[in-house]
């Protein structure tokens, strides 16, 4: 017998490999992605929806997983969109990366309609998912909340972290660890680059900095990526690593703080996608300063 | 019955366990600090010298633990310094965080007047000296490095890291961790605050980063350091990790190698020099960008 219906709207490098942990789970899944092929390799495992509506006719508890702020923003308020399709006191579990503002303005959207926005931003690369190694963030409405907390296992987390009562808290946390990976991949970067010119080889560098000080999977995982030049299977992409960067210096500018650090991730994303290398790892952000 | 003697120069924060540690490893020591008080602990159980020929006397393998570049150059150069007073044969260990620069130049003059000069600066606080939790970077001579490394262990060594033959590549893999550490140190300082400003606790923030994809021993203590605003117990000192910085800029420029987050650092150890903390801990960085 199958578990409880849960509806999934997103198909994308991080979706998948959730979507089919909660297949191996068990649950009833209702999927619905705008691009319908994206969901070809579950097909006859879980009921594909052929909008938003045939998903919210079937569950009260949906997750989202879509790549940034106008894409959720569409999902949620356009014509056919969840908040004029779920049925009453449906929870809308949005685990995209996206704006403390956006996620501040939906979780009110939602409850002015009867519904709960929970939100739960996701830390960790598809490989990690499918190993069911993921962190996650969560912030909301407690009792919704916490029926959430109870699937967020099978879906891939091996951590959640909570972050109280406003959903757009998990996105602050979620943007601020980003931030983190991004200014360890800058630092790696630059420091490669500085040993490298003067005669140090940065493998034998690297060897000693994971080895001691910087002994964590962060350092280890992008080290070993920025060294090899592994930037063409993505498990990011740099243009959201732009996207999210930008975000972070929003995010900081609204409240007045200084982030030069936070600039300068900006400005190198900016040049690696102007460089027409958005759709690389993201981890490309290495040849932003001194080339390939 | 002693082992052999062993020379050392220099009495500051992380000199003085190192020389604890070989005093218990039973060295004949014979020491010199230009300010006599500062060796006032170990009186007694070494030979103080009343000035560098005095320690060149008794010792062919002299260590140096000297605070910048113009200090050594001094201990090193002046009348009545080192090249100057040194037996024949005498091996030079320099463990100062000095440029690349200047230890080729001492590499340089120290062979042409019949002496090894091998640069093996230290990573780690004064209290991972005490510990023998030190990681040591090594360059030099290959016969002369050999005889160095066995004494290390004794001086606090947890782990040696020999970069090769060129003196001046241990001090290139010493600054790049330092500029790893601080760029660690602005990175915790920045996301604290947005996160703070955006109504997510520092510490509930922390508590998630260093459990998980931060796990290592930097982001751990200065995580709780710059969280606690623990700035008063300086185990190293605001202006030297200006003067680390300025040096691996100078790294950086002179070989034309782009180090944005490098400048950052250097900008902001200066401001707070300049807000006059630099007899703080260096981890008052964090209060560059913010204030207190």
């Amino acid at each position: 017998m199958k578990k409880q219906a849960i509806g999934f709207i997103g198909a994308g490098n991080l979706a998948m490999p959730i979507i089919n942990n909660l297949i191996e789970s068990g649950y009833d899944l209702y999927c619905y992605n705008r691009t319908r092929e994206k969901l070809q390799s579950v097909e006859g495992k879980v009921t594909i929806g052929n909008n938003i509506r045939e998903v919210c006719d079937h569950t009260t508890i949906i997750f989202s997983l879509i790549a940034d702020d106008p894409g959720l923003r569409k999902i949620c308020l356009s014509e056919g969109g969840l908040t004029s399709c779920m049925k009453p006191g449906t929870i809308h579990v949005s685990m995209s990366t996206v704006s403390p503002a956006i996620a501040a303005e939906l979780e009110a959207t939602h409850q002015q309609k009867g519904f709960t926005y929970i939100a739960s931003p996701i830390m960790g690369r598809p490989e990690a998912a499918a190993a069911k190694k993921l962190g996650i963030c969560i912030a909301g409405e407690t009792i919704a909340k916490e029926s959430v907390k109870e699937i967020l296992p099978e879906m891939g987390a091996a951590a959640v972290y909570d972050f109280g009562e406003k959903a757009a808290s998990a996105n602050v946390a979620k943007l601020g660890i980003n931030f983190m990976i991004a200014a360890a991949m800058e630092t790696i970067s630059e420091v490669f680059d500085m040993v490298n010119a003067n005669g140090v080889k940065p493998e034998e560098f690297y060897a000693m900095a994971a080895q001691n000080l910087f002994n964590c999977p962060i350092y280890k995982n992008y080290g070993e990526i920025i060294l090899a030049k592994k930037f063409d299977t993505p498990q990011f992409y740099a243009r959201l690593g732009l996207k999210d960067m930008i975000l972070v210096n929003e995010a900081a500018e609204i409240k007045e703080i200084n982030m030069p650090l936070g600039k300068v991730l900006k400005t190198n994303y900016q040049k690696v996608v102007d460089m027409g290398l958005g759709e690389k790892d993201w981890a490309v952000l290495a040849v932003a300063a001194n080339g390939e």
